[in-house]
């Protein structure tokens, strides 16, 4: 197996690529395919500054390293979740990246900031883990890039990633959600701009882009996922990749390039008029925003004890 | 077990129905299913000619006599299709199912009629054994449809059916397609209207009101479909549908509901202008419809020997 550019031995092979490629044309073609992207979508430009979500786990961490190294202005973004050992083996992790490259690293405590963490979010509502996370997340990661003056924010969802949102928006027909799952969402009143430059890497070219670099990054799968949808509709996909390699890639690429615009519309419809959230300020349909409903309903209860039991 | 309707013991349970029917309220429910899916779609009066596309399977023989028994005017429609055993038997169980009900069945025979079939079609282009088969019934159905002036054609397309030529057509996302994938196609000029009754009804229901009614269907698949795409997304939505019961009808259901609509212009903008087959007179958007110009390549090279080889 020889590298498709230079032709010396391969050590990676990308089946939807029809390609292999040495470390160092890998990791080029790595940073092309983002630097397409970025294009492709008019994510930003040179000027613009860009905070990255970081998680401490391999799409992260790489999307913060490649993004630096195509030379721009990038900053990480680290939120503690506050789920025991993996949280805390995540924020080492992170922390210790930043540092080796002399990247600068904002951070957010839910726990000491906010007052809870994910697991008691989760076992104080109905809603399923991943839900409470994903709805904190999404709500401080948009507060961090407009307190920090940011133009962009940036997340590390890749292929796989996004195809399986897709499956779970298509097995469901939400036009709302399909109108919104697009590489790029533009600045709004109260809202960042947000891009998902990973949208043409797959899962295991982002893991070897780490191990060929030795980032160090949190291998482990957060515990609180296990058995969510998202992990069967991935799996589903890759049975459908192996049948035919690219599927995954034609079924997102083509929804970007075909699908996506039959939906936009729909987006824009069920967002209806914003207020200002009473608590916090921030865009809601309501009076109070989904995240400060969140935090008041899982604090109120009895007084949430912070850090891991041991 | 019990019936959920009557309590007697039950023959059969539908998980995403979360239900149990002994048979004679299993029956009564199937009928129930079509005859909501006939109203829910509009798709024909009590005084409508329907043409029902037999193919000696569980699904059309189900159909025919579903729509007989809630007193509809039914006939059947056999196409032979010259596939060796597979359409000699499946031939031999329409036309005795036909007399056994009283039912009218008109025959076309693809090898007397066309002078083809379809291992020769297949053979003979570059087209999958399902592509030309599937062009040469649906150019079929439509023109027997029109000939015998009946006001709809019904094939027994099931919920499996459906749903996994959803999910092909949403892993490629071709806008007409979705536009022109729905349980109802209205008449238009040279076109048949065309139904599908069969949209709530699962595969295994079918066969089960087969086996209850002592329905002799050809249980065999068709020998050239094999590892086709199709079969492919079935074992997909299979797998779905085993961790989540009911996903399947929901992603079709809810496409119909809610995903549709957002395609039915892309439908129209793709046929396009119409003009005469200059060979058959069925709408094309060319000079000659893909029907005669697939018999034309076909029987052109050398004369087709028709029939089995024994």
């Amino acid at each position: 197996m020889k590298c498709r550019r230079c032709k010396a031995p391969a050590v990676i092979d990308i089946r939807r690529h029809n390609a292999a490629f040495c470390r160092d044309c890998f990791l080029h073609h790595c940073k092309e395919q983002v630097k397409k992207a970025i294009d492709e979508f008019k994510m930003f430009g040179p000027d613009d500054n860009i905070l990255v979500a970081v998680s401490g786990g391999k799409d992260s961490l790489a999307l913060w390293h490649i993004l630096s190294e195509l030379g721009y202005r990038a900053d990480g973004l680290y939120i503690g979740l506050g789920i025991g050992d993996y949280s805390d083996e995540s924020g080492v992790r992170t922390r210790a990246f930043a540092q080796a490259h002399g990247y600068t690293l904002v951070e957010v405590s839910l726990p000491s900031d906010y007052g809870y963490d994910i697991p008691t979010a989760a076992s104080r509502t109905n809603r399923a883990p991943c839900s409470s996370c994903g709805l904190s997340k999404r709500h401080l990661f948009n507060k961090a890039a407009l307190d920090g003056g940011y133009d962009v924010l940036a997340t590390g969802h890749n292929l796989d990633d996004e195809a399986a949102v897709l499956l779970g928006n298509v097995l469901h027909w939400e036009p709302g959600y399909l109108g919104r799952q697009y590489p790029v969402l533009p600045a709004a009143d109260g809202f960042a701009k947000k891009v998902k430059p990973l949208v043409k890497m797959g899962e295991r070219e982002m893991a070897a882009y780490c191990v060929l670099l030795d980032i160090d990054y949190q291998v482990e799968e957060c515990p609180m996922a296990e058995g969510n949808r998202h992990l069967g509709y991935k799996e589903v996909l890759n049975s459908l990749e192996q049948r035919s390699p690219g599927a995954k890639a034609a079924f997102l690429s083509s929804f970007f390039s075909r699908g996506h615009d039959h939906f936009k519309d729909a987006a824009h419809v069920e967002k209806g008029e914003l207020n200002s959230c009473d608590e916090c300020g921030s865009p809601t349909t309501g009076t109070r925003c989904a995240f400060c409903a969140l935090r008041n309903r899982v604090i109120s209860e009895t007084p949430v004890s912070i850090g891991r039991k041991d």
